[in-house]
C-alpha cells in the first residue's frame, strides 16, 4: 500500500497547494490512501467543516490535528460526526470531543492511524508514550498498516517516539515544526520514520505567518496580529510503501514542492 | 568561495565521522573553509583542549558553540586564547568568556564567523537579533562573506532570524536540534538558509545519546544518566558557495551521509 | 517617608476595592507617596486611560505594570505622556513606548521608581540585573529612597534580585504571582523586602479571574475564556518606612484586608 | 484533630531547625499528627534513608515530596518499605516506585494524606486534577481527615486546585516554591487552603542555597554549583484544625520562625 502524507496545511495559500497538487500527487506516488495534518488549515487557526468537507473533496482520505485543534471553535459542531477527523489521542478522556485514532479505507486498503501530541515545549497532555502502546495494542489485534503523526516540538521527544513504535507502526511521522527533516529513513523493525514533514503553505512567511510582524514580535516583543501570508506557496510531506502483509515500510521518500519548480516541471 | 558547515558533533562517535569523512568531503566539495559546531564533543557535554586540537588538525578551521558551550569546565582554561573558537555573542558582555564572532583566513580566503543562540525554550540570553545587528554592522564594514550559526530551539526564531539577515549574512544555518532540515534554500537577498545542519554523531541514539535512557525517561520520568550512543554515525552539514565580490550565496547543498550509505560508496 | 505599595489590581473589583479602601488606608498608614501595579487593571488586561486618570484622582501617585502592559492597545495612545506610568525598564530601547523608572515628587516627598520584568518562566526580556545596576547607578546620583517593582514569577529570581539590591534601593517588591508572601522583612543591607506584594481584585477566582473557567481549562484542556470573577474583594499591598537620610527602609509590614473584614472593621 | 505542616526541609540547617522547634511546636500547637515535605533534606537534593529516619525520630509523622524526589538516589533502596513517605501520585502507575497517598494513624487520630505535582512550568506528569479526584473517591469512603501537598510553581494552578478539593479535602497545603504565602482561608466547602507553606532551611539565601552563586548564575548564565546556604534559619508551615466529625477545617494559621526571633523569645 502506498500512503501519502501531507503536513500542516496553513491557510488558504496551502489549501490552494493541495488543491493544485493532488492531482499531480495521485500521478506521481500512485497513493491509495492520502492523509494530511489540518490544524492550520482555516487562517493558520484550527479548521472549519466547509473547508474539511474541501480537502475531502479535493482526496484526501483524512485529516489530522494537533495543538491547535480548537482554535476555531467551529470544530465542536462537527467533529463527533466526523470519523476522519483525527485529533491529539493522549487529551482527557471523557471531556474531549471527537477520537484520537481510527481506521480509514479506501477501496481494499485499510489504514489505521493515530495522531498523538508531545509534552516537550508544549502544553501538559497525557503521557503520549504510554497511551501510544494502549492504542498500538489495540489496533495490532486487527491491523497492520498503522500510521502515527506525532505531532511536537522537540525534536528529542519525536525521535524517541520512532524508536518506541519502531515494529509496531508502520509510519511515524512528525508534525507541528512547520519545516521538513531531512531524516526520512526505515528503521530496523521497519517502521518508516520522518522528524516533520514539513508545511503546506507560504513560502516566504515564518511558519506560514508574515514574516514582518514575527520579527518585529522577536525584536521588540510589542504585540502582534500575525496573519497568514501571501506568498508563494510550498507543499510539504511524504510517501511511504508499506508492505500490507506484514505492515513494514519498505520505502520512504520526502515531498517537497515548491510553487516555482513546480510550474517549471 | 567555498564553505562547508558541519553540524552538532556528538562524543568519539561524530568525531572519528569528521575523522574519517573530511578527506572525502575536501575531495567532493573542494571547500576553501570548513566549520563545524563542537558543542557536544566531549561526550556530548562540551568540548575540551584535546579535542579542540585534534579538529583543528584535522582540517577544521573555526569551531561555534550553543547552550552546552560550559558543559566541561576545561574550556574555561583555553578559550580565550583560542581564536578559532566562537561561543555565542549574545552572551553577557564583560563575564562572558571567548569571543562571539571572529574572521578566520584561509589562504586568500577570509570567512567573518557568528554564533548567535535563540531564546525560546531556551535559557534567557540577549536579544539575538538586536546583537546580530550590532554584529553584522561592524563586520560589514570590512568583510563580504560572513556565516552565522543561529543555535536554536525553535523553527519560527530560526526562520525570523533567516530573513532579519537576508542580504546583510552570507549564510545562515541552524543548529541545536540536532536533526538535518531539508529546505535549504538561497532568500532574495542573497542569503543562503538552511533551519538546522544536523547532528554529527551516532545515527541509532536520540540526538546522538543512547536511546534506551532516553526514552526510559520520556515514560517514567525517572533520573537516567544519558551517554553518547555507540552505533554508526551520520555526517551531516551543508556546502555553501558565496560570490566573494557580493559576500551573496549563489549555491547551498544539504551533507547527510551515513555509515552504511558511505562505506558502499 | 512613608509608601504605600498596592499589588495587581484586577478589573473593576480590584477597582473598587482601591476607591473604597484609600481613604482608610491613608489614614491606618499615613503614607507620603502611593504606588499601585496596574497591569490587570482593565478587565484583567492591561489598562487604559479612563482608569489610568481614575486611580490618579482617587489618590495613586504613580502606576507599574508588568507582562500584561500591552495587552490593552489604547495604552499606546497616551503612555509616552504620562510620566507617573512606569512599565517594565528591561524592554528594548529604541522601540518600546514609556519610560521604565522615573521619580515621583508628592510634596516635599519624592520617590524614585524602577520596574523591571523577571525572564523565567517569562517571555524573553534584557537581563534585569544587569538593567537593574544601570538604572540605580544613574538614579543614587540623584536619589535615596528609591522603590523596585520586580514583576516575576519565580521566587528564586525575585529573592535573588532582593540581594542582589540590598543596600541599593529602599524597598524591592514582587509582582505578578497575585498572592502576597509571608516573608516581609529588611535585608541587611537596609532594603525591604516582599517577595508578592499580592492582587487587589475577586478574592474567590483563581488570580482573579472565574475560577470554573480556570479549573475547567485545567482539567480539560480545551480553550476557555477568562473574565474577571464577580466575587468580594481582596486587597494586598504593604507599607515601608524609609529614612530619607540614608535610604533605608526601618520598617515593613504587609497590607491584606479583606471585603469581609473590613466591613466587620 | 490538629494537624502541623512543615514546607520543604532543605538541607542540615533545615533539619536542625525541625530537631530544635519540634518541642516547641509540640507545645505551642498540641498537633495530634505532624507531616513535613522532605523532598529537598539531603543538601537540598532529595532525602536518604538515616534522614528520614531522624525526621520520625524527631515526632515528624508522615513525609511528601516533590520534583526532587528522585534526587537522591539512595530513596530507591527503601521508598518502597517506607510507608509514611508519599511521593507524588500524579506519577506513572506501575513504573514508579512507593506511594502516592496513603492513610497515617497516630494514636486515636488518623489522617489521610495525599501528595501531587503540578504540571505549570514543571516536568510532565498525569493530570493532577482528574488524578485528585480518582484519590479522593477512594480515600473518602474510608475518611474524612485529608490532607493535599500540592507540590507547584504556578499560583493559578495551586489555588484551582485549593477550589477543586473545596468541600473533599480537610487542608490543601502548596509547597515547592519556598516562600510562605499569606493567603491561608477556609474555603467556603471548609478546606483549609495555603498557596505555599514556604521553606525550612537558610533563611539567607536564595531557596535555601548560597545567593553568591544563584545570583551570579543569574547575571552571567554561566555554570555555577549550588550549595546549601550557612545561614541562620527559617522555619515555615501551617496549623490546621479539623472537625472529625465532618472533615471540615475549623482553623487555619500559618507558623513562621526565624533563628533570630525564636532565641528572643
Ligand atoms: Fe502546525
Ligand atoms: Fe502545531
Ligand atoms: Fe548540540
Ligand atoms: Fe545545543
Ligand atoms: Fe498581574
Ligand atoms: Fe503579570
Ligand atoms: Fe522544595
Ligand atoms: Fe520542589
Amino acid at each position: 500500500m502506498k500512503v501519502v502524507f501531507i503536513g500542516d496545511i496553513v491557510g488558504s495559500v496551502g489549501r490552494d497547494a493541495v488543491k493544485r497538487l493532488l492531482p499531480w500527487i495521485k500521478d506521481k506516488y500512485q497513493p491509495h490512501i492520502i492523509i494530511a495534518n489540518g490544524e492550520n488549515a482555516a487562517a493558520g487557526r484550527g479548521i472549519n467543516a466547509a473547508i474539511t468537507r474541501e480537502l475531502f473533496e479535493w482526496g484526501v482520505h483524512g485529516i489530522t490535528m494537533g495543538n491547535h485543534t480548537w482554535d476555531n471553535r467551529e470544530i465542536f459542531e462537527f467533529i463527533d460526526d466526523e470519523p476522519r477527523m483525527i485529533r491529539p489521542a493522549n487529551l482527557p478522556e471523557g471531556s474531549t470531543p471527537g477520537r484520537g485514532y481510527t481506521a480509514i479505507k479506501v477501496g481494499s486498503k485499510e489504514l489505521a492511524i493515530v495522531n498523538l501530541m508531545g509534552r516537550t515545549f508544549l502544553p501538559p497532555s497525557d503521557c503520549p508514550f504510554r497511551k501510544a502502546d494502549d492504542i498500538l495494542s489495540e489496533l495490532r489485534q486487527k491491523h497492520k498498516c498503522i500510521l502515527v503523526d506525532f505531532h511536537a516540538e522537540a525534536t528529542s521527544e519525536k525521535i524517541a517516539m520512532g524508536w518506541h513504535l519502531d515494529g509496531r507502526a508502520s509510519f511515524v511521522v512528525g508534525t507541528h515544526t512547520h519545516v521538513q527533516t531531512n531524516d526520512d529513513r526505515i528503521l530496523p523493525g521497519g517502521t518508516a520514520y520522518l522528524t516533520d514533514a514539513g508545511m503546506t503553505g507560504p513560502r516566504d512567511g515564518v511558519l506560514g505567518m508574515e514574516r514582518e510582524s514575527v520579527i518585529r514580535k522577536f525584536i521588540t516583543g510589542l504585540p502582534s496580529r500575525f496573519q497568514v501570508a501571501e506568498t508563494k506557496w510550498i507543499l510539504s510531506g511524504a510517501c511511504v510503501e508499506i508492505d500490507e502483509a506484514t505492515g513494514r515500510a519498505t520505502k520512504i521518500q520526502t515531498i517537497r514542492v515548491d510553487e516555482d519548480s513546480w510550474i517549471a516541471s
